[in-house]
């Protein structure tokens, strides 16, 4: 048994907005499965704005990868081989597979997948990680209570969508941030937000202000820089602003503040982060809920799926130029 | 009767730091008590960095001080008229009686002080708003638990340093941060903080890292600025931030943001503002528990006292040029 594994390594740290020579490109030969390990065919990899994060050598909430490593990244796939008892051949999995077309693991991180096979891309999306996401990030986080008005920024990505789409559930008044007016007409049309606001249209303040006339209880932010400025200036009293992202800032080497943060003081507001890895132990709880929901025809979730490891660099650029609709991924099986 | 009042009037709204002809001096005569009000003498005025925030003209949690009127403050003095049965001649008051010699008033906002005269003083600081400030903010916002590492900026002001002390008083860590030898020896050897941080020695992260080691579980901001966004760089997990204030923008037309913000994400972290004036039936319950650390010599307070109305426009500036320790204080009595 021979796989010809091809991978993307992480060869520099950019500063900025990656470029194409961040990466380099191999072959790895893989000959043996060790005991205890089992091989995944990997089939799709998710593309998600952390993955910015976890190229800058700094302390975070996970280390970040090294140089000359396989870039991390969620996955999806097919056990090909396996001396391990829990994760037999033939079985869906999901885990951090990383950049690469077959994953050798111990299956630390790994589960089955319950999906049927078609729906393979959403346990990277809707029922994986940025569905976690939302979920614990807007009801653990931001609370929200019936007759909130919620704003969510990145309003028609992986993460933001699920967001809004709860918080409707929740018997909210939903308002989404987004850039260009296909987004828009997909929150307003698909996930049936109540207000939408293109970002790239005119003044953004002026447009929360309007939106949301009386203030905005619950704003989760996937976005920081001036997005989030103009709507802690459109608060609340008592707001909780969730801090899930910050994708316009990832690509700067000194990130904006939020110069309107004393709004928080005004409007005796919060503003609180989380990382999705401390809910793990009720992620269950999360899939079978919004499983649940899509079945009653409750939650949409679309991804966006392009073709080829070769095209890794330009499908990850497309999470920073917002050229993508919903969950971003990869589909790395040839 | 008659009373001659000299005011100091709000005149214009600087952009920056106040300049002399931001405001007007003028001399009023008094010679009615009208029904259902009373006459106050007034002999202190408190000066507080939320004066500055009352000069602009912009939403906050009160509105602005308008132009030409009274500028706005704290102040305790004696009833010399009245026609009020709840306010009777020869009782001393604490309200918000403004930049004046005498206030007429319905009483409304004003409660008499419980202190002796020797004390009056107190009432505009650990005993009043800044103590009760610290009080609220600490205890509510911040949620000290035993052994936790408390970090305070401004820590040698009037809220500041009971805040420290409250800490310690809790069982906390206490680093202290504050400009100059001298605060610092105050806020160890008068307060006994721990650890002081002179920001005008050396670079604060540094300093700020070698004093919390284990990373900061509690910072209570008064300032802002560069120091909010190196304690933003300390944090432990789950930290709470409380931003009660930020002496260092409140001159800025364009307040800097804290870029180190997604701290927050990564440790998991609260950032909560908050007005004092939402506890305000509880200020009772804050000034027997800190008159009682205070008999007990738990509780050090120290007021730094100016004298003249004629001198408000130098000592207001005080609280930004930080040449004072402890709360600032006025004597109008001439």
């Amino acid at each position: 048994m021979t796989y010809s594994n091809k991978r993307v390594l992480l060869s520099k740290r950019p500063d900025a907005l990656p470029p194409a020579d961040t990466w380099a490109h191999d072959v790895q030969q893989i000959t043996d499965c060790p005991e205890g390990h089992f091989i995944v065919e990997q089939h799709f990899i998710s593309l998600d704005p952390a993955m910015r994060g976890w190229m800058r050598n700094v302390r975070s909430y996970i280390p970040p990868v090294g140089i000359d490593e396989v870039m991390r990244a969620g996955s999806v796939g097919k056990i090909v081989a396996s001396n391990h008892p829990s994760f037999p051949v033939g079985k869906t999995v999901v885990g951090t597979g990383g950049v690469q077309q077959y994953a050798v693991t111990d299956g630390k991180g790994w589960h089955l997948n319950p999906l049927p096979d078609a729906m393979m891309p959403k346990a990277l999306g809707v029922l994986g990680m940025p569905g976690f996401t939302a979920y614990f990030g807007l009801l653990e986080i931001g609370k929200p209570q019936e007759g909130d008005t919620v704003l969510v920024s990145g309003g028609s990505g992986a993460v933001g969508s699920v967001v809004g789409q709860i918080a409707k559930l929740k018997g909210c008044r939903v308002v989404g941030i987004a850039g260009g007016a296909k987004k828009c007409a997909y929150m307003k049309e698909t996930l049936g937000f109540d207000e939408v606001i293109d970002y790239k249209a005119g003044p953004v303040f002026k447009a929360i202000r309007a939106a949301c006339p009386d203030g905005v209880n619950v704003y989760f932010d996937n976005v920081g820089g001036d997005i989030l400025d103009n709507a802690l200036a459109n608060l609340a009293p008592k707001a909780r602003v969730v801090i899930c992202g910050a994708i316009s800032q990832y690509n700067q080497t000194k990130p904006a503040g939020p110069s309107n943060y004393l709004s928080l003081l005004v409007n005796r507001a919060t503003m609180e982060g989380f990382v999705v890895f401390d809910f793990a132990k009720r992620y269950g709880e999360a899939a079978q809920q919004m499983g649940a929901w899509m079945q009653e025809g409750k939650l949409h979730s679309q991804e966006d799926v392009y073709q080829g490891i070769e095209n890794f660099h330009e499908t990850f650029l497309r999470l920073f130029s917002g050229e993508k609709l919903g969950k971003l991924i990869l589909q790395v099986k040839d």
